[in-house]
């Protein structure tokens, strides 16, 4: 396998964005990223879009080959990747195996999505569609429905409260609201969602035990990153990032198949064979994007992925070790909570922050002080296709 | 890049299968591909599955997730690719660079599709939502429309005229009707379809000058492959076939804006690419599988991928040249024409039948004796993202 590095990053602000077309949306960002990586006279041998829902939401298919003639990238190969809120991630593996063969050179991958066409129940019957065909989705789980269950159990296993959770939402909240990127740009209090009397009306039940701000948004944007093999990134002009660890794992589909609920097996090992190949150790991480789509997943995650013992990543939470400055700075971007889960684009938005953190781009409030390795961890249906990469900051 | 093998190969008869549910269809052909491949207790590092209409059709993602658990071969990695009616193509292309980066060994392609849970115009706008999301599907282009545009200008420019047309047609259902995976398995006579006054009611007209015979059913199948690193595939017991050439490219998205909208550029670029990378020209291809959603699309391609001249395609379908035991034998396993065409399982299935064909496998009446190269081509959108694998019989 050739090594292989991110060589130009772009995003657009996540949010609601009715005027833009999900076409605009990939097209804004992958042309962010083109010009980031300054490729010049160069072109791009292959896209890779992340994308869920353009069937459904957008009745619209195809949109890879769509796009690479919108950005004149012709005749440079295309498709697109599904892998529900992984289908990010899912996309730039298959990039990153596209260079690495090396039949490709310079790869664009793009992730997007615009799902606040659909509102209401018809949002979360999009989501849904991403569960078991047979024995959830006819029977009416939801993703939060399935989140409620599963904090639940932590909550009795591990001794988790909702003070716990509400560190993790007040925590990504603040960290949204310094990240102009952010569909959320706002602090919350603990008072405000928490302790007043008002707490109920503020943060209202979603699935119980969860409320209101355990949950990400559902919101419209796009992230994009270009690929190429180290050895030419070490000539570009910005810090070339390597991907030196990938990972994925898939587990059962139903969460009530696994032995025990609680344990997100996939998340564990994809995360242990992306350490593995990048020959680092949980410990050499300084700065984690996690997917939390809900506040308990960034718990939960933490844990798995080797930053905590089982059932210590909520305690580290609430005593600030995951916040900026901690023990292991998570979520810096605001994560899902407040940056926004469009869900094809989440897995490249992930790599994008953490780009620019290793590049030591972000301004002080949200840059991990001299970050040399990062990890990320895109989630996909409730844990049974999981992806993580660990990048790291290549010397020039 | 490693060289990859095919080591199994299973694919489902096409046509109406009310009984199955996609999930079904891809699982059974997934099935005989690991039974064929005889991989023992060896497991299937990661899952890719083309298909295009799994989100508007069956209001279903993550369909990758999903089989790879039905399957259980958890923890595979898996993820769904799609790019049109190239989604099976594009999904054999990204489980072969996948297997030639080194970091998969064994790799399960399966495209599939259940066309046939729309019908009438609904199963027409299902395939319409490949067309360009602005300047096409609003104002109603469909798939037949573009291409009887496209036959209307290659019977001006080229003199092809209805009976060209009828001898791939009537070519391709002989050869559906001998193969037991075919939908329509009956073979037609030129008097029933063009010369008799019967003919305008048996074969009425679809989009002008294109009439029914001329167009691909709409099918519900799905095809799968086993792919491999080659030194490991000469370990197994049937004859491997290498996957010797690849070539994709991408065409401007809408037709109008072509030059010269006779000439496929992608088509043509995309052979050559696979053709230079199997180091193989036209002439030493012995069997071929083109993407003849419509009769036209085959004449069209013989000559963009080199076997005849512009212009002289149609000819050498009226003079038997593209039959079995001709030139070059084309579609010998019926084409999309005869054997049906589930959108996200023609690109696998190409690569099956070419792969019966390289084994030698194949009943006398279907085998091209001696075959040792072969060719697909995977038609995305109206060529604007097009396939080509060169694939070898390798002695061992």
């Amino acid at each position: 396998m050739r090594d292989v590095a991110i060589i130009g990053v772009g995003m657009i602000p996540f949010g609601r964005r009715d005027e833009d077309s999900l076409m605009d949306l990939l097209a804004y960002a992958s042309l962010k990223a083109l010009d980031d990586a300054g490729l010049g006279d160069k072109s791009v041998n292959a896209v890779y879009v992340g994308n869920m829902g353009g069937g459904i939401i957008q009745h619209q298919t195809a949109i890879a080959s769509s796009l690479v003639d919108r950005l004149s990238l012709l005749p440079a190969a295309a498709e697109t990747v599904e892998n529900g809120p992984a289908s990010g991630g899912s996309a730039v593996k298959n990039g990153l195996l596209a260079v690495a063969s090396g039949y490709y050179d310079y790869v664009l991958v793009v992730g997007g999505e615009k799902m606040r066409e659909v509102t209401g129940w018809k949002a979360t019957d999009f989501v849904s569609t991403m569960t078991h065909p047979e024995v959830e989705y006819p029977y009416g789980v939801t993703l939060p429905g399935m989140a409620g269950m599963f904090t639940r159990l932590y909550m009795e296993k591990y001794g988790v409260t909702r003070e716990h959770l509400t560190a993790v939402a007040i925590k990504n909240q603040d960290m949204g609201a310094l990240n102009p990127y952010a569909h959320v740009e706002m602090s919350i209090s603990r008072e405000g969602i928490l302790d007043s009397p008002h707490s109920v009306v503020n943060n209202p039940p979603v699935a119980d035990p969860l409320h209101l701000y355990d949950a990400c948004p559902v919101s419209d944007g796009a992230a994009a990153v270009i690929l190429c093999p180290l050895e030419i990134a070490k000539k570009t002009g910005k810090p070339p990032v390597l991907i030196a660890g990938f990972g994925q794992a898939t587990d059962t589909h139903t969460l009530q198949e696994r032995d025990d609920p609680t344990d997100l097996k996939a998340v564990s090992l994809a995360a242990k064979q992306a350490f593995e190949m990048a020959k680092l150790k949980p410990a050499d991480i300084h700065v984690a994007e996690l997917h939390d789509a809900f506040t308990i997943l960034e718990i939960a995650e933490s844990e798995h992925v080797g930053f905590f013992k089982k059932g210590e990543g909520a305690i580290a939470a609430l005593a600030g070790k995951t916040k900026l400055g901690g023990q292991i700075p998570i979520n810096v971007s605001g994560g899902l909570k407040a940056r926004g889960h469009p869900v094809g684009a989440t897995g490249v938005a992930q790599v994008v922050e953490i780009t620019f953190q290793l590049r030591h781009e972000l301004p002080k409030n949200r840059q991990v002080k001299g970050a040399e390795n990062g990890l990320t961890v895109n989630f996909g249906g409730f844990g049974n296709n999981v992806l993580a990469f660990v990048l790291r900051r290549v010397q020039q």
